[in-house]
């Protein structure tokens, strides 16, 4: 058995830290790395500050199998994501030609010095193909730099998602029941020890009359992780509540 | 001049990971934090894993003036945000009298022992109340660590707001027009150049026919940001572009 493959997500952008715009991406690529084998381990939200992503891009590169960065490869002062890249690699910047062929497509007459930093890239970087407003992204080792608005990100994804190596995708299974947590703990420990191999969360909703608990289990084992949200659903009953296979806060945002 | 304090927000919590659950967290934490004067200089989402509580928080506390934490206070086996914490200043756990009544009070005759473990805390952490469901957060030091469903964290965080020193408000005001993002590059470096003191971030929407960039600036300077910003105004005019005061991805996911 080869060990998982991990993930790590860099959100760059000060719009994100001063609350003004609400991070997407991180949600996007959670499911969609899960999905393939790849779970996302942690996530860091930085500001547009070249130290700050080398020392995080650096760290994170040595760490996990694929790090995905999200924002500042505009053509604007701001961002400055592809020059602190090639600082945290420690390579120069230079015209990447292919970007260069995009970008000119792209824009016709209207290409000016400002879109065209946009094909100034690490040496050595890989492009990641742009299928909505052209300017690229780019690959340097493990690290992938994608845009930051959603729509652009996704697609860039989707388009490289093929070449990463993911291991057995990450199954989940929810159980839920109008039980409040405190009254199930106990047996819920039990359960989560006697299936170390399932990772067994446990998420209060609701509030007064709607109460009740979502159990979510997650493992590459199918088998045990039916076995062990099976158990989960068996103390609801043993409880007097009817667990359903509804996960009621999927997707929500609290 | 002191310097401007600065904050941290760690979310503990799998479900973030897994993309599972949107956090709102940090949106509330960042607009709220900015508004009294403590701007969110970084922010981490990390598992319900000790040894990576235990370092991020380290980290953090050591270089940040305040710290926040979200998730992870709960009675079940999943949650260990308090024990951790507790690793982390290298300080013993054990039971709250405070806490210990406060949970007596709001469950009585269901208080059991996984309830109670809500009132095992770090030595010397004083109470964060929780209005809404009453097992409390607490803070050690400057480290806030407080519950992750988003109106339990909020009501925690409006109740400790007034405890924290912050420096002067951070003032935002936005301009946006329907330009495209390379049209201003060249302008707007030069205002960022003349605004050292500003902040100003370049943030494009939508696409095809509604196409256009909102220039965000930040600073605790109102005369220095009305300059700049004035002068971002005169730039879209001067392409041709009547501008708005208005920011339309404002609390937007997009």
């Amino acid at each position: 058995m080869t060990a998982q493959p991990t993930a790590c997500v860099i959100v760059i952008g000060n719009e994100i830290l001063s609350g003004r715009i609400k991070d997407q991406n991180l949600p996007y690529l959670a499911k969609a790395l899960s999905a393939i084998g790849v779970p996302v381990r942690a996530a860091h939200v930085i500001p547009d500050i070249e130290a700050e992503i080398v020392a995080t891009v650096n760290a994170a590169r040595a760490r996990y199998t694929y790090v995905f960065t999200t924002g500042g490869i505009g053509p604007t002062h701001d961002d400055i994501t592809a020059a602190s890249i090639a600082a945290a690699f420690g390579v120069p910047m230079g015209r990447h030609p292919g970007a260069e062929r995009i970008l000119e497509a792209y824009y016709g007459e209207t290409l000016n010095s400002a879109r065209l930093r946009m094909a100034d890239l690490p040496t050595g970087a890989d492009l990641i193909l742009n299928p909505v407003s052209a300017a690229p992204g780019f690959r340097l080792e493990n690290v992938h730099v994608m845009a930051g608005v959603p729509r652009i990100m996704q697609a860039m994804f989707d388009g490289i998602a093929h070449t990463l190596s993911g291991g057995p995708p990450v199954l989940s299974r929810a159980v839920t029941a109008a039980a409040r947590e405190g009254d199930i703990a106990e047996a819920l420990t039990a359960i989560q020890a006697a299936h170390p191999g399932v990772d067994i969360g446990s998420y209060p909703f609701g509030l007064g009359e709607s109460i009740g608990t979502c159990i979510v289990g997650r493992s590459t084992d199918r088998a045990d992780l039916d076995a062990a949200m099976d158990k989960v659903a068996a103390m609801f009953r043993n409880l007097g509540h009817a667990p359903s296979d509804t996960d009621p806060m999927a997707g929500m945002q609290e």
